[in-house]
């Protein structure tokens, strides 16, 4: 049914245009709200130029690094040119440039809005909860919108233009390069500034957090836009183009086109839930912002079960594969809801951290350490899990078909990508706004309402970056399905026996599976190493400036410190660290398939997807726990602000930052970034290593 | 040539017991050194009685678990008795309860000799370095021949009795699971004990490390031998017996008889060389205790290397497996040097940990994390390479044997054990001769001696250490093999099909994988936490007698604290601990094999081993280089003793210390045991599973 296909191709367009045209509404309400006070408007503006002149000059090194790359394709895949012709390299290289994009877009179109709905978000507070919360979730839905939206629309032209699985996989390759470092350059950017400003303005001076004499404080609040605004866009952009392309390979090497309608079918059904959730998202008058988004995450969820199950019902497309989609769905909310066990202030963990900051540091650092390795156990089950059952699901229809389930599970959880989206840039935008509130002096009553704002958006995090990690497991297992696709097209082009497994007693397989496995460590290491050396730097700069500029400690009026001499620190240090870390697992992989083949590589994706998943979920918990221990004992609890139980609680804190904003959530797009490498040059790897 | 397997059998008692008869007269030695002084006679039998009590009590619980545990299998291992009969049931659970009598006796005999040969060292140390490091040293050697001789005697006994290797994984399995307990408790005891008398002794009261009115002293001091004397020891004895039982499962299963005698032949060799290696152990008059130490260890290795040869040729063993063996010893070297890189003071890493120390504890923590994860990588790579190396090398001799080679890689690497538990258990013995030089007011002159002796001890210790968590990855590989083997033996005679491989692919297998990595993160945290509330507990005693018991502040003479009571809280925590986290691994993989057959098991031992390697050496590591940056502060860097900046590297010292003396080398033992458990329980996961 040519037809039909065609039929859902022109629907998730017009779909992924819809998500534009809404975004493009939200935006201009966000806009048109009011700004009045003067003192937001002069340091949101400075915000708002830090921030575009990071990501300006972020894209000026990125795009030579993407050049770069994309001629290396262009020469060398999916085969060296010379053998293979100039269309399909060509197509390559310019779907990888696509994607690289693409992704850049979106980030740019959320910096845009969020350092705008901050300021927005800040005035509304003097109303009421209710406008601050609207103002700052409408703001944090323009990036949802446009990030799904953008995605869906890259994939489906790549799709509809080349009809060819490995333009999409290097569309999602340039996705992948664009978000690995975007997210390991924001994560340092803003990590950096977090830790500087608190180094020396709490602990040393003791100075409140956002006090304006503090030099790193608009750096601070910048990075909070680049890191986890455009950083995190990029990660879930990349994720959600890596799960629809690992899908879309599957099921056209299973050559059945009612599976290639199916994976476009249910990935804008997952928008369009989105687009309900989103605009079903409400307050009360003195409503719980917490509550408030997570219903509205609920609402996509049953939305989207529902539209799939009827468009099943209606296209006929298999019940079991809508079972492995939905079981997908379900294990993402249930990792969500388990790693907020684990960084949630009412629960067990949070509060035996903040006791064991009672004994010093050294046992916030171990009792958090222990927690954040134990919080592991959940979503690596729940992984597993959901692997074996979308495979059992859908292996009656036949063996091929159950590794396709996976695909679909993956695509399941990532189906409310948007909403998630929204939720998390929500974050970041409250956090600013709070910052403004405090800089431009509203007094009491709207610091609350922005702390309470703020407080909903540190929950609602930590629950989404569970789900990233999973979604993230999930796609790299159905990414390495794909990879042995990719393999087997190959082989049976040149005459090759088909590759059927990776065995893991091969001991080629374990050497890659080991190096896979240590490639994550060494990565986080770098980036964390990257952000210790550069705080190190502008921590420097800011005792220089308080030693120099006469007054700024004792906080006379009309001196300010030197903001963009921080600024330029960060985004100097952040460009500097952002491309050895990538790179090295880069090459990892590379020198990996041309010692071992496809086998060694096939370790070295298991190897790197069970090793990244435990860091990614041990440092993402672990920061996210020291983070509301700290808030917690700040609310008054084990002897309050200023005890020698926060100071230890603090020194959690600064761990946790590196760990939750930086390594962590970078990991997952490493992890995506060698699958694809892998799948990329699996010609290469077939025919041209040492061993095999 | 069964009269040349016998005769390598014969030949292996005989030299174990000349082991035996060596670590006899060594003690003797040891013994006839002179104590003169009362003060150390008196605080050297606290100490002695201290680790008895522990040893004691220790023991009535493991003997309870380890009856238990024996109960189960007479009843259903191999198989269920209603089906498989008496006989095999009853020698497979003599066979566990001898493994874990070897084993205790040979910890025994370690503490024994070791809190004799503190005071001895201490005493000597008045007469200058070579007496005082002759007696740490022999004092270590005892254990080191006891524990390498029992365990060769004990797996030829076996070998020799039943000439069945299921009961030679039983006899495995009985030294791995006093191991995992011993090394646990021991692991916890030691731990509390230091961390406890440091924060409240050299934090809080400023009162130097080893003051005798610090009411943890003791404890301290008991620790050392429980832990890292008789707990490393079984370890060791652990990783041995595996190694050995693993290559003679693989060996049998082969069907020629030569390669039996190979085995026997090249761990007899290894303990032999250890004996010339320990005898030829000297030092100059003012010589440098680390250059004996390690060139006592090249020694043994190249004796190891050219009997083996001359062995090799005159019995017409294959020279492709010599290969492999020199291979696995040549790596493991190579591992312990790059382990020392990343802990040795003279190198960047813990410079560099020092240096940002100077901002504040938070970057201790941030920068020793990310060295101990860079630590991985060589360690990592390099138990892969020898895989895969030691494999090429053989499987020119048949694809059988490749596996083999693997085992006889891993044979290689411990050939030396002898010697590197000499090396290890020297240290604890000259950290407690410098505790009762101090305590015993014995002069700065002597106390200089036995801190160059501590030092090297340290030194020589992490190196160690890489080794053995080497060690345990090359015996875990090898081990996965004889669990495939074992596998295929049952399922031969049950009609079922050869079991081939475990492919990755197979969602069972991944679902094992993702579990099995997640289990020593698990692990690792509940140890941890363990310590954690043990720790605390102490610290409010200590806190009670500096309150309570006057005088004891100000050293009055007379007034003394009441060290046992500390010692009975360490004691009484770890026991109290020892038994959910060993209990909780075990409970995971018979889960994992009743819910997904061998198949599941072969992806969780998979799981285990990679995140296994990768946190024992990032903790082992990161824990090590924490301790040498506090020491080289000390020693008066980076503003030294005293200094803030000394302050926050005993933040990272104190999170280092369960890190690399509870948790770390505990994973070792977790995965030898899951290893054995799985083997043992093949025949019901291959018959009774839910999935397969």
């Amino acid at each position: 049914m040519p037809s039909e296909q065609t039929f859902f191709l022109i629907l998730a367009i017009f779909i992924s245009l819809l998500a534009f045209g809404f975004a493009a509404w939200l935006y201009s309400w966000v806009k048109r709200q009011p700004v009045t006070n003067d003192s937001i408007k002069e340091i949101g503006g400075l915000i708002r130029k830090g921030a575009n002149t990071f990501l300006t000059k972020e894209y000026i090194v990125l795009s030579k690094f993407v050049g770069i790359v994309a001629l290396l394709i262009f020469v060398f895949l999916p085969l060296p040119i010379w053998k293979n012709g100039f269309l399909e390299n060509f197509t390559m290289a310019i779907a990888y440039i696509a994607g690289a994009l693409f992704s850049a877009v979106a980030g740019k179109i959320g910096i845009q809005v969020a350092t705008i709905a901050n300021m927005k978000t800040a005035e509304s507070a003097r109303k009421g909860i209710r406008p601050a919360f609207m103002s700052g979730f409408r703001g944090g839905a323009v990036m949802g919108m446009a990030v799904v939206g953008a995605s869906l629309l890259g994939v489906t032209l790549v799709f509809l233009f080349t009809g060819n699985t490995t333009a999409l996989l290097g569309f999602s390759f340039g996705a992948s390069s664009l978000a690995l470092f975007a997210k390991a350059g924001g994560g340092i950017f803003t990590k950096t500034a977090d830790i500087s400003a608190d180094l020396c303005g709490k602990v040393e001076l003791g100075i409140p957090e956002d006090d304006p004499r503090n030099p790193a404080v608009i750096a601070d609040n910048v990075g909070d836009n680049v890191g986890d605004v455009a950083g995190m866009g990029a990660d879930l952009f990349d994720s959600n183009v890596a799960s629809m392309s690992a899908a879309l390979v599957i099921a056209v090497n299973l050559g059945n086109k009612i599976n290639v309608s199916m994976v476009f079918c249910y990935a804008t059904i997952g928008l369009l839930a989105s687009i309900f959730g989103v605009a079903a998202a409400r307050i009360g008058k003195n409503g719980n912002p917490t509550f408030a988004l997570n219903s509205s995450t609920y609402v996509t969820t049953a939305i989207f079960g529902l539209l799939t199950a009827i468009a099943t019902w209606a296209f006929n497309f298999e019940w079991r594969i809508w079972g492995a989609s939905i079981l997908g769905l379900i294990v993402g909310v249930i990792i969500g809801i388990t790693t907020d066990y684990y960084t949630n202030d009412n629960k067990k963990p949070v509060r035996s951290v903040a006791k064991a900051s009672e004994s010093g540091p050294a046992f916030t650092i171990l009792s958090g350490i222990s927690y954040g390795l134990l919080s592991t156990l959940p979503a690596m089950v729940g992984v597993g899990f959901s692997a074996l059952g979308a495979y059992k699901i859908c292996q009656p229809l036949g063996a091929d078909y159950a590794m396709f389930g996976i695909s679909m599970a993956a695509v399941g959880m990532l189906s409310i990508v948007g909403m998630i989206i929204s939720n998390d840039a929500y974050g970041p935008i409250v956090d600013n706004a709070r910052g403004l509130a405090e800089m431009g002096d509203l007094g009491d009553e709207v610091l609350e309402i922005t702390d309470s704002l703020d407080s909903a958006g540190n929950t609602v995090k930590a629950i989404t970056k569970g789900f990233a990690v999973g979604a993230a497991g999930l796609t790299v297992i159905a990414l390495l399905g794909a990879f042995m696709s990719e393999v087997n097209e190959v082989a049976a082009g040149l005459g090759l026996d088909k590759l059927t497994s990776f065995d893991i007693m091969n001991p080629i397989v374990f050497f890659g599976m080991l190096v896979g496995a240590a490639t994550p460590a060494v990565f986080s290491a770098m980036l964390m190493l990257g952000v210790d050396r550069n705080a190190q730097r502008m921590v420097s700069e800011i005792r220089r400036q308080f030693r120099e500029i006469i007054g700024l400690k004792d906080g006379k009026p009309g001196v300010t410190p030197d903001y963009d001499k921080c600024i330029e620190i960060a985004t100097h240090g952040a460009l500097h660290e952002l491309i050895p870390a990538g790179l090295m697992a880069i090459i990892a992989t590379i020198l990996v398939g041309f010692i071992g083949g496809v086998q060694a590589i096939g370790g070295f994706l298991t190897g790197n997807i069970v090793s990244g998943l435990l860091l990614a979920l041990f440092m993402s918990n672990s920061g996210g726990l020291w983070d509301n221990s700290k808030k917690y004992i700040e609310s008054g609890a084990n002897g309050g602000k200023g005890s020698e139980t926060h100071k230890a609680a603090v020194v959690g804190d600064t761990v946790g930052d590196p760990f939750k904003d930086t390594a962590g959530p970078s990991i997952n797009t490493q992890i995506t970034v060698v699958s694809l490498v892998s799948s990329l040059m699996s010609t290469l790897f077939l025919t041209m290593s040492i061993f095999h």
